[in-house]
């Protein structure tokens, strides 16, 4: 998935993870954590890598930091955070950004 | 390579891209890049992930904008942009964003 040519400001949610062992739900749940943010107020996009080191990069964009507080609130959400912090990731790191310039190749 | 707890306010720059085929010097440079961008002045640490779609998302941290635009004018990292956008890079984003918080299970 792409999210190209915003305009800034808006912000970026930069979730940084390195997973544990096995799936255990993980991929349906994070599917459906992208279905549901999606029909956010607010959002405008999400952008996701993981490498063959282990090192995931999940960078969703949003309206504002209003936006990002109603999401990380939704119960699902909330159910799926609890979730990922016991079981499905070693290490995780959310880091809330306000996009202030941006030039690209599109 | 990981860049764990940095305590905000600090930048953020999010580079994501789509690669062209072949190497064409690409690996070997962007080594070195990596190399320069450590040394400079302000450089708080990276990030880098190339998934199996070939999106890949490099997050670099750096404790000023005064210290981005630096390592952007560096002469051979203006040399690697140059080359980046003509051979390497399908598509490329660059964003400027100030991390305001973080929070993580390190």
């Amino acid at each position: 998935m792409f999210a190209r040519g915003l305009t800034p400001p808006y912000y970026a949610v930069i979730f940084t993870s390195t997973r544990t062992d096995g799936d255990g739900g993980y991929d349906a749940t994070s599917e459906r954590m992208g279905e549901l943010a999606e029909k956010q107020p607010g959002f405008l996009g999400v952008e996701s890598a993981r490498g063959a080191d282990g090192l995931g990069i999940t960078v969703s964009y949003w309206k504002t930091l209003k936006d990002i507080k109603a999401w990380k609130e939704v119960a699902e959400h909330r159910i799926a955070q609890g979730r990922g912090k016991q079981a499905w990731y070693k290490h995780y790191e959310t880091r809330i950004a306000l996009v202030e310039r941006a030039y690209a190749k599109l």
